[in-house]
């Protein structure tokens, strides 16, 4: 029997139309559709998909929002066993990821790990919620010789991105989002950010100025900072 | 007669797949298509598209390659003249542009135009070539913590780039692609470089390592740079 292929699939930032064609022709021809599962119950990705995949097996893949580095391989580990228990039957198997995955997916850490075992695992590309969330709010994300720089604001201190010649993204801001604000405004930088929140989902929220947003957008919130003509 | 809508459609950056399904309805709907043209009758995205648009009514909009900025403003005008004579006739126009519009694309400027004239103009996302350059090299763009800076490499000097912490994408590298190894092999990161060029079009050249390209790799070159784990 020949081994099964699993593909790491994009399936963009939350409206279904965004979708690549390529996604949904895998969907349909997959075997089992992999759906990463942050232990809440809440799947966005499958969301998204919904449509293309009735009547699929849906494989759960547990994967936990915490940081400590052990439990996070052993979590990954577990995810790897299972889908190559599947390409070993010679399913193939799609794996469905917000967006892009190769930008911030957890995806990338069991592709990893199916590619090491010997398995064969393939990327498909996916339309970024930044990039969406810039259509959204009808602006470029860079133009001409401006550099533009993805940043995710839950993690470090964002202070030094600042003062880059770049304009800015800030993903996964969350909870920070307050704090973000109060940096920009501090940067007197604030009046050129804008906010969009659940782009293309349920709860969608376009804020071209930052600073009339809510103290608290949600999890999917991200920020887009624009530096001026510098051409 | 109610007036028409323009759609900046994202095509993707090369594999006719990676249309998303949304690009694809729009197309099919369209009662005409603009296509970007270069001058040298070089229609990149329309190769893209040409299954959706068949027996479609083309229009090409010259967008010279030159840096003269009231030549350029010239023909963006000329372009917005085109279009918005169209959506007076209560056409339905889509202006397909490679990648994403939000990301180096032309057509944002033909789009500013065309809204400033008070008509209705929609970004429609598309994948960006980094994207899909990361996803064919087998790699993510960034993980955890580390930031992506995306930089037109033939604007000006990329050296102070390489001193920022973050992983890099050199976009329209083209004629600098010589310079920009050199600059590499010169701070010590080449052995983290990668180059993909043509991605999902024909004559795609995948290099995991840059250090091994030929001189010449082509107008849509584009190198990605890898810091390492840096959690």
């Amino acid at each position: 029997m020949s081994r099964g292929i699993l593909y790491g699939l994009g399936v963009g930032p939350g409206d279904p139309e965004l979708l690549t064609v390529k996604a949904a022709r895998i969907l349909r021809e997959a075997d089992v559709v992999a759906v990463p599962d942050k232990g809440s119950g809440e799947r966005t990705a499958l969301n998204i998909v919904r449509d293309y995949v009735e009547g699929k097996t849906i494989l759960p893949c547990i994967t936990p929002m915490i940081r400590d580095q052990e439990a996070l391989d052993a979590a990954h580990d577990r995810i790897a066993d299972d889908l190559c228990a599947l390409l070993a039957e010679g399913k193939t198997v799609a794996f469905i990821t917000l967006g892009d995955p190769t930008v911030y997916a957890t995806y990338l850490y069991v592709h990893r790990r199916v590619l090491e075992r010997g398995y064969e695992a393939v990327l498909v590309p996916g339309v970024p919620s930044f990039c969406a969330a810039a259509a959204r709010l009808n602006i470029s994300l860079c133009e001409g010789s401006e550099r533009l720089m993805i940043v995710p604001a839950s993690h470090k201190d964002v202070t030094d991105c600042l003062h880059t010649d770049a304009n800015l993204v800030f993903m996964k801001a969350g909870r920070e989002i307050g704090a973000l604000k109060e940096t920009l405004r501090r940067e007197g930088i604030l009046e050129n950010a804008s906010l969009v929140a659940n782009c293309g989902m349920e709860g969608e929220q376009v804020w071209p100025r930052f600073a009339d947003t809510p103290e608290d957008t949600g999890y999917f919130s991200l920020v887009i900072v624009k530096r001026g003509e510098k051409t």
